[in-house]
């Protein structure tokens, strides 16, 4: 089936304590689509960039399979930036610097070839962008998952509660879902989350996994326990990529379904982490996923007998 | 399998944002006798109190088959006390009061008919009175586990590292892990543990489940997602008692069958939560234990074909 990725396309600046990178790729629709890549064939890009963006990337993108006919190269003006710097304990950053650039202004343009999609990606930008790619949709796609970040929730409130009326599944983090519905119990938060809108709720907790909420069901994905995180940038877009990316490859949106696309989009995201920004999972083979995917099976099973 | 724990047996006054208690039963070995009381018939308990400490409650641990020959009763003297607060999130607390009282001279006296115990919980209490404990048996038990926690790390550090070279299994938080190795990552700071004596290492993350470190080998076991957590206290002695019970119940210390008493142990800390101090785990049936250890393997289970 057909994925149809909105989000941002950018320049990231990081340090960790590990290291520090100048500017490379980065940005939500970079991670998701690249990591959606290893699991779906039609993999449609919305996102807009300056012309300062190298065609060497653009030509990364195409080598992954990505459909850049909705990336708009906007002359005389410059891509998105952020640069951020991580904490040691790689659970909490500072951003350094926004240089919202073309994002000021983003239009998202959906080409026809793009009007068939069966699967939704809104990776993370304002509500108000996000509602423009579903209105702009002729047909309303299967599945529609919404990302978002608690800046959306502070500054853009009353177009997120709009949004969230659209969308099927909402992928936030623990934080995020407590702003959003201030409800310390995640259990609770999920619920008031359901009462808005989005049937299915993900709730990433990083190293400590992620929960899955639907109609009277929960689900408990394990995060791979990691020697070390060399940089956390991306991962919760990569693991979006991976969970839709296998949502779409299937075609199957069941909650049985939904927990295994939780499970590789963790699997992507546990090597997202491994390097800096996008590298590693721009390089990565099925055979890899495939063991990575293992190491989960084993990681959380058990046998009882009741 | 016969079980010996040893501990303290205590008066706890609580503090949640759900109310507060009067002086009620507490300490480690309450919890984890009761716990193990669901498993195991021979369950021997070392411990000490004042003769403030009501008949009463001697009898509730004898109704739950708790064999209390070990339990010494002080005369003239008064039983350890705890007060605490909890915030508002749960995660954390205040102690508020601390009288040591008998613990201050606690001498663990092992009767006759304890000696031939199979397996050994040292609850927490300080490293020195854990230690004697296994000198003062006559044959060393088949399975030696240890809980701790900051204060000894931080106030008997040497006496700790003395002791983990004789015990199997260290069972400690994600915090007391970072404090004891001075490691960030979880994987890192087991190895390390493991690398001190103990072959099994594992580590509780609270509401976020639990990791267990073997040769090799890592599972991660998830906690209950709960709507309300309404006292958290005693719910990480009441994991170990019934991690330990499931093991002397089966008799089986492979690392197959402790995945499955973790998930036991979980099932058990997720009852205690439920109500103020051991007033949940001192009112379970069977049943409700199975049900409970069935959501486990609902919240957890995933089927891949790969």
């Amino acid at each position: 089936m057909s994925l149809l990725t909105v989000g941002s396309v950018a320049f990231d600046a990081l340090e960790t304590p590990f290291g520090k990178t100048d500017k490379i790729i980065g940005g939500a629709a970079t991670y998701i689509t690249l990591s959606a890549s290893y699991f779906v064939e039609k993999n449609n890009l919305v996102a807009v960039v300056g012309d300062d963006f190298p065609q060497s990337m653009i030509d990364d993108l195409h080598q992954h399979g990505i459909n850049t006919d909705g990336l708009e190269i906007r002359q005389g003006e410059k891509t998105f930036f952020w640069s951020g710097k991580y904490h040691n304990d790689m659970n909490s950053r500072d951003t350094v610097e926004v240089q919202l650039n073309v994002m000021e202004h983003f239009n998202p343009i959906i080409p026809d070839s793009y009007q068939d999609c069966d699967y939704l990606m809104l990776g993370n930008t304002a509500p108000a962008i996000q509602q423009m790619v579903i209105e702009r949709l002729h047909k309303r796609p299967k599945l529609i998952v919404l990302d978002t970040m608690n800046l959306w929730i502070e500054i853009a409130n009353p177009d997120l509660m709009n949004l969230l009326k659209l969308v099927d599944v909402l992928v936030v983090n623990d934080e995020e879902a407590r702003q959003l519905t201030r409800e310390y119990s995640l259990v609770k938060a999920a619920a008031k989350i359901r009462s808005l809108g989005p049937q299915t709720v993900i709730i990433k907790k990083g190293e400590h996994g992620a929960l899955l909420f639907s109609e009277g069901q929960i689900f408990f994905a394990p995060a791979l326990p990691l020697e070390e995180v060399f940089d956390p940038t991306g991962a919760g877009d990569t693991f979006a990529g991976g969970f839709i990316g296998h949502l779409a490859k299937t075609d199957d949106i069941s909650f049985e379904n939904m927990k295994r696309a939780i499970i590789y989009g963790s699997a992507m995201a546990s090597f997202c982490v491994e390097k800096f920004g996008a590298e590693r999972i721009m390089n990565l083979t099925q055979e890899e996923i495939q063991a990575r995917v293992s190491e989960f099976v084993t990681l959380s099973a058990f046998g009882l007998d009741l």
